[in-house]
């Protein structure tokens, strides 16, 4: 049952009154419940009761970690219809998008549960004494991964379940022994709150300590902002906007002791179609794409927004193509009359500028809160000289730039921001004659795609999720796959520590088998 | 020899007009050479050659980097005698210490070479593809650590071999496959340019692209402030204050690409000796330890600034035996006049704080740049209270705190800034009896170290030397030992990439026959 009230801790709390409702794109009404949001002594005893929570969490084994982990799976599935109903009416997305993003949700939930029940992935690293060496003995020095300390979480608007309440930042952050507060997302305040309710009993059964999972409510940024900068709060993980990231990226680095933001921000995913593959199957890929950038009304980070090709008869009919497939998709719902807007706002702004040619604009009467999709073309020339064609427009957009010949290709290349992912279309050998324009794309993305499509980002231990700035605001990091829970944990080194006191993990004896770099060897021995 | 210009890539040059020299401390004069500082247009030819090598640097094999660093170490060796006259002439430091210092910065060149002519460090993870699973088929997905960059490097004023030139940042970012930019220390620009030398003759002999090195004269903070504002530069290393490193980090974080700093600002490294272990050895403790506080003049980043004991008769002995025993030792020589002045000025402020009492304050003649050393002591609550005693003062001095009790001494933990090291002096099973200060100790330290000194940082793969801010600006990372290359690396996928456009180490063959994830296994087999 859906309260309106935040979790401080184990405990639903309402001191506040300023109040919120989420909204109903399809309906186009307002959703029943209201909403409260967290007051500055609410904030206060969330972050009180983390940091106290802390002390006693980050002593827990993987397994009482992995329990807690599977727990919450459970509890997730067990909202059944509720949580897929609240979802739906908060969101305007369909049923089988919420069930396949809860199915995603519980698989990395359970995929981190698994990694700390078997525990290697901690570095653990040892070097054994040597009290003969000369000039001067060598210590036993032992190394390994422990927790940052409390980490804020803020959703993302368009993964209402496996990018927000108890989505990758949450389940990696609890994997690695981190209490977590959520910054609700105000678009879908219910969901949050079932999920919320979901940890919360999932922390009660598995005897975790109260304080390692709150969930505030927020319609604006306070909120948000007020914990950024809590002393008690030693790292943040945010999906959203460029904006938004930025904004708690420069509170962080504004504190006396500055934290990290790994904040994923969304990018234009450039997408380099060579002129082979453009001639061989022009067609084909002009349908393929239309999907892939109207996926999801184009409410993905990875929505393909830049198709680069070379000036030719060929891509002009693959534009041509493009905007016939695009325009004969049946346009769908956003997120949030507010989303539509953003949309709306930042397409216009893109069209008004000069020496762009519209393709594709779908121009019939739509439902409301429905996005129009819309399909543009540059110069390679003009695109490089107005940095205003670089900025996502999130939705179903995409802009094609016809460049010149390769140089002009590589420098509209290099001169992309930081993306998340680039994308090379090429016919069988094809791809070695453009070197150059591989190697520049590699420098501006995390992730590089070949022959496919952007959208759809797999969940496994190779992905990163990631990427140069503003992509992300750490390119060291990957907001996807278990090595995300890197991003909160720092190494920790033991020197001549009495082997009893020494955590299982770095213990002589080696009682949880795990894989240990012993004296530069990599061995699951005992010493 | 030393020539006074700086290396702009392979080629010498001094187009400025900024002169400066260096000062022999022991001799109390200034040295011969005379130092130009880069122009802008310098340091922007350095940038640019840098960005220019790097797309050829960053293609270059694990052998190919190893053969660089190796040819470097080879080439510090043979700098000779010259090298260790005017590291000392520079320092003050005697040549016992210039030659060890040597011997680390050469075996850091050479384990560095080790872990990429290997190649496991790269942690390559490959998910192979499943094209017939439901309900979307699984692409293949290969990870990879890459390159950053170009580095920026500053150096360290009190290690000018291993925490410099060619010191761990520059080599752990060759290693990775960056080009290194280094904003030279004025106080041994010569010892600078020397090395810088070293490095530029292995670069040439081995191949590497002109700009993969460039070394940057500077007598004061523009030169660095311009190098860090570079939109070519990607990563910045520094060792030194946390006056100089915060305003680093702040540049940095305000650029609109903000970049990762990594700036290890030392602390004051507490010690805490527990009553029992007080009590059986305490003269033996306070000879260590006025060792250990004296060590290199006190000029160590783990000097241990801070004791903290149960106030007893027992503390109070080790106290006076403290202090007899650090004015016994002979005062020596500091690097420079002005971190002798920053050292009285420090030390005055501090012995003039209320509720102060002053154990052991040198009060003969020394030689000019000579440091007399001190000992204070202080109520726990009075540390508590006064944060300007938490403040490192950097040089042969010491705080001893006496707490009322256990809460107190806890508090007292809590209550630090972030600190490279804890050190817990105990007896037998005595320390079973704290684990509240052991744990709050952990909290607040990057390497906790038992019955020693923390001074001595052994370079090893489970060496951490970082920790929470101040200590250093990211405590994910650490600046010491092989895994400090994941500083200047970001993990990059290719999706669906043909076997034979992937870099070596994601090959199908496996050519390089290191070890791989590959789905979910750690393996050196083929695919």
């Amino acid at each position: 049952m859906i309260t309106g009230k935040n979790y401080i801790g184990n405990a639903l709390s309402a001191k506040g009154n300023i109040e919120y409702k989420t909204f109903n794109p399809r309906l186009n009404i307002e959703n029943q419940n209201t909403f409260i949001e967290a007051t500055s002594s609410e904030i206060e005893m969330a972050c009180t009761l983390a940091e106290r929570a802390f002390q006693r969490f980050k002593t827990y084994s993987g397994k009482d970690k992995a329990e807690f982990l599977n727990a919450i799976a459970d509890e997730i599935l067990a909202l059944d219809d509720e949580l897929i109903k609240t979802y739906c009416s908060e969101t305007g997305l369909p049923e089988g998008r919420a069930k396949g993003e809860r199915g995603r949700t519980v698989g990395q939930l359970r995929s981190f549960a698994e990694l700390v029940a078997e525990g290697s992935w901690v570095e653990a690293t040892i070097d054994t004494a040597q009290p003969e060496r000369e000039p001067m003995p060598k210590s036993d020095i032992r190394k390994m991964m422990t927790p940052l300390g409390t980490v804020v979480v803020f959703g993302a608007s368009n993964f209402p379940l496996a990018y927000s309440t108890a989505g990758g930042d949450t389940a990696a952050a609890f994997a690695a022994g981190c209490p977590v507060i959520v910054k609700s997302h105000p678009m879908h305040a219910g969901t949050g709150e079932l999920v919320a309710s979901a940890i919360i009993k999932a922390a009660e059964k598995t005897g975790m300590p109260n304080g390692v999972f709150s969930n505030l409510n927020s319609s604006g940024i306070e909120v948000g902002a007020q914990l950024v900068k809590r002393p008690e709060v030693k790292a943040v993980g945010f999906t959203g906007s460029i904006k938004g990231g930025r904004a708690l990226y420069d509170l962080a680095a504004q504190r006396k002791e500055p934290i990290p933001v790994f904040a994923e921000m969304g990018s234009i995913n450039p997408v380099v179609i060579l002129p082979e593959a453009l001639s061989n199957r022009g067609n084909t890929l002009a349908k393929t794409y239309a999907n892939s950038i109207t996926l999801g009304t184009g409410q993905f980070c990875t929505n393909p927004g830049l198709i680069l090709g070379l000036k030719s008869e060929d891509l002009s009919n693959f534009i041509t193509k493009l905007s016939e497939e695009i325009v004969a998709i049946e346009p769908s719902c956003m997120l949030h009359p507010n989303i539509l807007g953003a949309y709306e706002a930042n397409k216009e702004k893109t069209l008004s500028q000069p020496n762009l040619n519209v393709s594709a604009d779908y121009t019939s009467e739509v439902l409301p809160n429905y996005a129009k999709q819309a399909i543009t073309t540059v110069s390679g020339v003009t695109f490089i000289e107005n940095p205003t064609l670089h900025q996502e427009v999130f939705g179903p957009f995409s802009m094609v730039v016809q460049c010149e010949n390769v140089t002009e290709l590589e420098e509209v290349i290099s001169n992309l921001e930081g993306q998340l992912t680039g994308t090379v279309i090429a016919n069988d050998k094809e791809a070695n004659n453009y070197t150059g324009v591989i190697s520049a794309l590699q420098n501006r993305v995390g992730r590089i795609i070949y022959n496919g499509v952007p959208t759809g980002v797999e969940v496994c231990p190779s992905m990163v999720h990631g990427g140069p700035y503003p992509s992300s605001t750490d390119s060291r990091f990957t907001a996807v796959g278990i090595h995300s829970i890197k991003r909160w944990v720092r190494p920790f080194s033991y020197q001549d520590w009495p082997n009893h006191l020494l955590p299982d993990e770095l213990k002589n004896e080696n009682p949880l088998g795990i894989s240990r770099l012993i004296n530069n060897k990599q061995t699951t021995s005992t010493i």
